[in-house]
């Protein structure tokens, strides 16, 4: 069989079938959380240690004609600080492999690294280490090393019946960002700003996942595959259920406005928006959103019934068209 | 200008410039190494900590007409740990980042598992995380976090001008190796398997690393890129030279035996034997020496002069011919 006909998902449970079947982490008696998490957690001497690692490929997860090299570095660093700001940590070392054609300019590179340094600078996370080799396609993988100081992290198996499920931000900019940069459809100056960040520019929620921390929250998960599909994650883990309103999306006005049409589909379906997805029990998600810088919606509720099923309400939603939302690389 | 006429070396350096110039990593006062050694290393809460970075790309690393999937999952992880064997730590965790043609047969990618839970159970390391994405080329980045219990770390930066220089093992005959793998001569079986092996299922020198440290080493390095490319990495961060004996390089007898006008060569320039070369007191190494399981071989000394600076001495050494020897990616 093709992995391309077991699927992405499908080949995942089977590689992490076979290290549960061989015990091969039960010599590790400090692992909270192995594989199957935004982060793969321990117990430190003193603090949780979390750690995450990520790929960009070129001609799949970018084109060089759709993004810059800075903002490729900026995004190649900022999703994997978004794992570790989904477990409610902060991010402390890198390490950078980087696979290069021998005939890539060396200008395209230092650019990328002033963006890796842009982001590295912002987070305080130090450039510690590095791998290069040479490649057919330009690949970038970061693996982040944090910390979760109180000891507590966010988990996605934590969700329970009658939690409501919040997110952070707006939802489906990235996939309107996309499409924007696809088609060069003619914008407003700052619609085309906005999108283009959102896509191109993720500023990963480490400051809001500190935030549910310290608000009790013990369930998220950062949208990178999709909202319903990082949703699934959250009920798959927790073997619950949900109900999401369509109608109470955050979506911003610049994905409204230019994507009518498509706006709910980018919504819910489009990845890569780097929000946090997180439940918790309505009043603490209130006070949450009293205090976070950014907008934070209630867009449903954790139900009990069969784990990973989601059900969509609002108006004009194509019950059969939810099946196919979320990004898999198979 | 190409990155192929910058060369691998000079690229690596003109990154790490940019990230000392930008001072990103002043805002993490633990960091003890970054850049530049076998593994970066911080001071934990209780112990330094390790962390390394590796990939394995195909047409470049490895061809899977040489090397079965489980040879090559071995290998993968191998490498790593070979580098925490370098800074004379013990492994702990490693996350896997594969990019795989989405036409693989989904065996391979088991296959590979299977070398790789065979070695991570062998060294006890937790497999707990990891990233699937597609790509055109199969390859495997690997990154291992690990610790220096005793506090202590083998570094690139401590050779001394009197040292004595010795490798574990025997050296070349991964080179070797892969030449039997490439021209397919007729060998004795036994040293067909050997080279094999030597090639393809190198064993992380762990214990010889451990000890090191406990006999109050401070200088190794594992020799990945070929024994006097990795000398000269040594003697630069140490800013010493080094007098290299070509008569006493402990070169096994079947790579002599079937290779007996490049054995010298290939000892000297052959990368990927993943043996500890280290530096010390004459009776220190022989204390190691006697301690260690394997073959301990002093080849050479530790001098003053310019920094990197190798000679080479021994019967029909071509002194031209040293500068070439060691594997770049450009």
């Amino acid at each position: 069989m093709k992995v391309k006909e077991l699927g992405e998902f499908g080949l995942i449970d089977r590689l992490n079938k076979m290290i549960a079947d061989a015990k091969v982490n039960k010599a590790s008696p400090n692992l909270i959380i192995g594989i199957g998490d935004d982060a793969a957690a321990w117990q430190g001497d003193n603090t949780i240690q979390l750690a995450t690692v990520d790929t960009m490929i070129q001609g799949v997860h970018f084109t060089p004609d759709t993004i810059t090299w800075q903002e490729l570095g900026w995004k190649s660093l900022a999703i994997n600080i978004s794992d570790i700001a989904a477990m409610g940590g902060l991010p402390h070392y890198a390490l950078v492999a980087l696979a290069l054609p021998e005939d890539i300019d060396v200008v395209n590179v230092t650019e990328l690294y002033h963006g890796l340094i842009e982001i590295a600078k912002e987070f305080k996370v130090a450039i510690v280490g590095g791998n290069i080799s040479r490649a057919t396609q330009v690949s970038i993988t970061i693996t982040v090393l944090g910390s979760a100081p109180d000891n507590k992290i966010l988990r996605r198996a934590n969700a329970k019946a009658g939690d409501a499920i919040a997110v952070t931000g707006h939802t489906g900019s990235a996939a309107a960002g996309l499409m924007m940069l696809k088609n060069k459809p003619k914008l407003k100056e700052a619609d085309a700003k906005y999108l283009r960040n959102a896509f191109l520019h993720p500023i990963p929620r480490i400051t809001e996942g500190r935030l549910l921390i310290k608000n009790g929250i013990t369930t998220a998960i950062d949208t990178s595959d999709g909202l319903l599909a990082d949703l699934r994650h959250i009920c798959e883990e927790s073997k619950v259920s949900a109900v999401v309103d369509a109608d109470r999306l955050p979506i911003h006005d610049a994905v409204r406005a230019n994507f009518p049409d498509q706006s709910v589909a980018m919504a819910l379906g489009g990845g890569e928006d780097y929000e946090l997805l997180f439940t918790g029990q309505a009043e603490v998600v209130n006070k949450v959103k009293k205090q976070a810088a950014c907008p934070v919606t209630i867009i449903g509720e954790i139900t009990k019934g069969q784990a990973g099923k989601i059900a969509l309400q609002g108006s004009g939603i194509d019950q059969t068209a939810v099946k196919g939302y979320g990004w898999t690389h198979f």
